[in-house]
């Protein structure tokens, strides 16, 4: 049987990669921010390394007109939606929207609840590719998976009938158990509630902190990188092509993180199989910045065309790993910790086998080990594509990595021998991603 | 868009303030007691500080009519109802009324449950302005979101038939997640079993007392005011103007706490926003216990019109701290603990940032700290306000809260520096409670 | 307005008491096992202290007739179920019977979902009083409260529709919160699995043995008396005259607890307002186990007509108490360890305040304690009982206990100071039963 | 009443024993797989010692026909479905089919969610005689038990409807509590996520793995057998004569444990009255494998037609024990430690009362100790048995086994006093198989 996407709709084959303002702007949305983003996301080759889509959040709306149909903000978009997208479209992007399947939106904007038609009949002629479609307001009709089924079922057939071909990401925070029935009506499902600029650090709001208490029933909000990885981890494996967990847009850049965390938290919803959202001020960006977020190595994890997500395979000592569509294999060592360890993990451990046999197949091989962020881009590079006006650094970077560069494998920094293991030293709140190959 | 309530009734922008007979007088209601209770509040100067709405709790009914309508108990309202609120309006109050959405009240009177339209059809006339709604006897009609929503719906679309202004205050002990709808309906809602006059004494009927028990499925009654502020941490965001979280009503000057606890309860009531409903008996009230509750320092944080509640910053230290509509600040450092402890919190840790980048730009500031509770009337002042019945002792207070009068902002106590902590002993069980105040 | 039954069929203003044959004679029923037992309990006096129901439990039907109606195995019962009932109602008793809201009864016999208003057709004129209605088999109707509810709100209105006052007994053990609801249409309701004859014994059937272990969703059987008295203890309170807790049948005199293993079983269910079914062979008692289920000053407790159970003061100390009509309280000093010991408790922790003020006023009483198992019958008097066939020892107890006889209050064995406290030496898995009077 | 199957197909009297390809092969099916696979289960004995299913699983289809029925895979069943059914029968095999009540199948092939009827009658006139039933991609139809039911009813429905016995085996992990239905309509249902060839490794997949973790939602994959015992231990007792607990396929001889861990494993399956249906690859089976999978006495304890699983009676120490048809015991000391340890079980621990009396009667008498593993055959000749091709050291096997054979009761290794204990000592991860035996 051909490989079909569950939500049969072709999209998100490999996670979803762009930009999305809601990180950084929330509210204070408007044409000329989508557009200069755009041309931010061009110039510095973000667009042409996979970053394509770019997604408009909240607050875009006036109330519903006499006729019930949304009306765009025209003080936010004065040319209404459809030349944002014909706009985009031209520079090559695609255009992501926003809606919740409530009453309000979150920030209380008109939602699509119950005009489930009506609006995708307004965003099938924008030209929107793309629909983040939000939980906020819910009027009660959740409890059961059949209920909240139902309820973003509703939107998943308004927007088939319009005949469009849209990404449809659901924002419904792993209430009943998105993740069992996702897949089935959509192209990604949020798995907690909203991320913050944090690593680590604990906060009532989301899902109360304290997992073991029962009275922690709100998905929350301010969910650390730490704590959205915790609560994914058991059911990482139900994202597959076409259908992914999604972990929330990305924190890189915004400040409240060090520059290994933010290494950490992107090499994690990379190698996780999360969509890829930047959602940083593009106008803003450091060097150090654009130097994750423009990494080869790392992004070749995260559109792997095999699409399986690492697996954790020690909750304690946070190591994950997963297959590659090449054979190789991605490994995460990740540092929870608050002060620099040494971590170990054998290849047993590394390569869990997924058939006949406890041991794979893989344990009794050699491999050579890279380390992807080995090559890095350094900061006078990074700094030069940010200045360069024109985009040739940026044009330079990805000429090298089209060759099929050798950056897109980091760099070799050792090897293990059958049956042998890895030894890392790891800083606080850093991650080590190696890629081991085959040395046959 | 225009700020709209959840509701669309206008009513509860900031969280509604009273006095409610239950806490006391459990079913020994009557006119009189009303009245003179009004009465009292005019006297002391607590209905012009804001308590304005008169609540008329659990026991006013006799069985059904043959018409199906409900028959007050002439016994106990010889006037009938449209008299007490005509009263009450004569003196500037509103009134408020109670049923359950069970087949019989808490108390086993008349319950609304199918009879919605029918009570919503009385109540108007007798013009209630509020109607709390409870949830005892509910014929298993829980269980899922959906299911309490539509049963708590009925009442709110009978109440909107009416053609009348009804705050409508929703009593579900937080069963069926009403904290994620409640606010679709209603204007508050209960977010726990029923409060009793203990700061943290464990009872077996405040869902067991031990919250990792999942066999703890009652939510109770005998809850402590610690145990409610830990229930309701997680999602004290969802609290907002026209729809709040009810922490359920005071039981300052009921006897069963120290002055300090009393302290403490009030002013986490009005930092959480919610409802502030006064359940002592008014005609004993001693000069401590309104020193407490006329603080126009506390009563200020509770009717900011900014409306967002404080956020546990930690749990272990029960450090809260929330922003407020001119800018400052509002940080209560609560000691959850038998004896006297040193508290610490840094700036980045009370302002947490709600946007872009990990630190909030107030952390960068200067901050004077000025403490709510300083300028608390001493007891010879309150003492006068009780004993004087003509009410122009509470008039000279409210006069001088009216002028803006510092003591809304209680007294500076410090001032912290950019990047610094603010550092407070706290007595056992007791609240300090701050307002920085930017020194720019 | 007058109080009412929950379930309105005006029965079990007080807990039922009775018999019945499951927890000694499971499936081996018969009518000579009925008619002989019930014998017994009149010659015993056991019948005029108050246990007038005889129930039939499962196992004494055939299959359903071409007609659809149940058939009695006429092999147990040759005269049919209307004799029987004829019989013990001759004697003063009511008659109870057995069905389960499933497809088939927990032994396997033909259940009566689907089939209520047939079988309730073939209850009434058997002259069946009582109706025990089971849980198994249950065809994936439970789920939600509402689910539930429905289940066996089908039985009670075709019990109703009967025309004969049926006492409902519910049996689901606290699936779909039935505490909540089960008073609404039901005389009492099943708390947990099915009791067995251990006090402490932790067994993996019932709810797993720990509590905090998510995967423990069995309700299970092999319950031990102090796995059901945890579970019960954050609802207790939701059992009033009409309405109890049901926390099952006693396992009195069956063998495998230690006298004052049964002794503190007996009070707790007493003092919990537990319906009282004897379990035991009444054929085979020993005098020990006489002297604790005819002990009137427990079954008064039982009994008592304020129908208020006893509330957990402290989880770790399981201390209970609780009013009784007459201004008494009843305290239990429950001793769950496995060694003897000292256990204390305080005026201030026994009166908890119902109303006003942290302090009870009795806290400022004085109190003569009472020991209730101080006039336990002597050995030889229930012995000289069950020896004699003619029944007049018997007659003579029950003559001594119906002069409101100073038995009814056991013996005093001290006084507490108002503000003082209470002290007791408690052996291992005994529980000191004390009824502090007022001396006033 | 004469007994019935819960499902009325009078199937599965005793647990379904055969062999499934998924746990080796998964996807890698066809009709020669099945067929050589069946020729070894005769050669070596094992179908003439119960496993006489053959159950083919997932990926055997095409998409639907325009018809709507299914289409089998020309590529791996070139004669069809049924010319590899006739083909088991004509060696008394019975044939075995998969489907999921989902829009797909696990591995993403046509699901049979709506529709039943037309699945249900191709598979009848293929000759089918068992239905494994998955539960991938279910459109979020779960979430209370009632719903769950009504999808896994409609095809017993559609089976029930063909007239053919269907063996119906149901796999939907223990979601929505099927233990406490899933014996209404079907002959097994699955207890977890799917098992993998590991005995105790943790696995964040299964569960999570913490089960004290309320995030673990997901029923999981990666289940070790240590995992699977543990969360079915408090319902095992649900399992009955043609409703079994199916703790999924056995992992004996693919590798990744070791011989004693093998050993407790098969053990346990047969112990806790689990289907057995080998997953291993017979055409490589090692002499160990064939005598852990071929041992008569653990056989017997499997199909013993009382029917009634082991218990566990206590968590910590992994003793299980339950009786058999003829009165003998078993009890399995099974040590999930990481070293040996001594262990230790009373004749009143292994003996519950189920009955009158905390003391079984069994405690009062005198046992003679059988150890069930002590003839396991020699390797030499199970291997003889693996090497011959004509099936005839099988054969004398057989014969041995069927004149019964001491061996079906192993070897007595000791005896027991009235009121004594039995004391082993138990290697890690290894299981004390015995079957005490009256002396009298």
């Amino acid at each position: 049987m051909a490989a079909v996407s569950a939500v049969e709709n072709g999209l998100a084959r490999t996670p979803q990669m762009g930009w999305n303002n809601w990180n950084t702007f929330a509210c204070d949305v408007s044409e000329p921010l989508l557009l200069e983003t755009s041309r931010i996301m061009i110039d510095t080759g973000l667009r042409d390394l996979g970053y394509n889509y770019v997604v408009l959040d909240d607050c875009w709306s006036e109330k519903r007109g006499a006729d019930g149909y949304l009306a765009v903000d025209e003080s936010k978009f004065p040319n209404g939606m459809k030349s944002v997208a014909d706009s985009l479209y031209d520079d090559n992007f695609l255009f992501g929207m926003y809606s919740s399947a409530g009453e309000y939106t979150c920030a209380r904007y008109p939602g699509s609840l119950d005009h489930e038609e009506q609006d995708a009949e307004s965003f099938a002629p924008w030209r929107v590719d793309y629909l983040k479609y939000d939980n906020c307001y819910h009027m009660g009709r959740m409890g059961t998976p059949l209920i909240s089924f139902n309820r973003y079922n509703e939107m998943a057939k308004a927007l088939k009938e319009t005949g469009r071909s849209i990404l449809y990401s659901l924002c419904s925070w792993e209430e009943d158990f998105v993740h069992t029935w996702g897949g089935s009506i959509a192209n990604s499902w949020r798995v907690s509630g909203d991320i913050y600029d944090s690593f680590a650090r604990p906060d009532e709001l989301c899902g109360c902190g304290d997992a073991t208490n029962p009275h922690c029933i709100a998905p929350g909000t301010h969910c650390s990188v730490l704590a959205i990885l915790n609560k994914v981890a058991p059911y990482i494996d139900r994202g597959m092509p076409g259908a992914w967990n999604d972990l929330d847009m990305l924190e890189v850049g915004l400040g409240g993180m060090s520059d290994e965390e933010y290494k950490a938290h992107f090499a994690m919803w990379a190698a996780l199989r999360s969509p890829m959202l930047l959602g940083n001020d593009l106008r803003a960006m450091s060097a150090k910045t654009l130097s994750i977020v423009n990494n080869p190595a790392i992004i070749a994890i995260s559109q792997d065309p095999c699409g399986r997500p690492v697996h954790l395979r020690h909750r304690e000592t946070h190591v994950w790993s997963g297959p590659l569509a090449n054979g190789d294999q991605v490994v995460i060592f990740l540092n929870a910790a608050n002060n620099d360890v040494d971590m170990e993990a054998s290849l047993e451990e590394i390569f869990v086998s997924e058939g006949v046999g406890g041991t794979a197949p893989q344990v009794a091989q050699e491999w050579n080990i890279h380390d992807l962020w080995a090559h890095r881009m350094r900061d006078k590079d990074s700094k030069a594509i940010l200045d360069a006006s024109d985009a040739r650094a940026a044009c330079k970077h990805l000429q090298q990595t089209q060759l099929n560069d050798v950056r897109l494998f980091g760099a070799k920094v050792g090897t293990v021998l059958p049956h042998g293991k890895i030894n890392v030293h790891v800083g606080r709140h850093a991650a080590k991603v190696l890629r081991p190959r085959s040395s046959a």
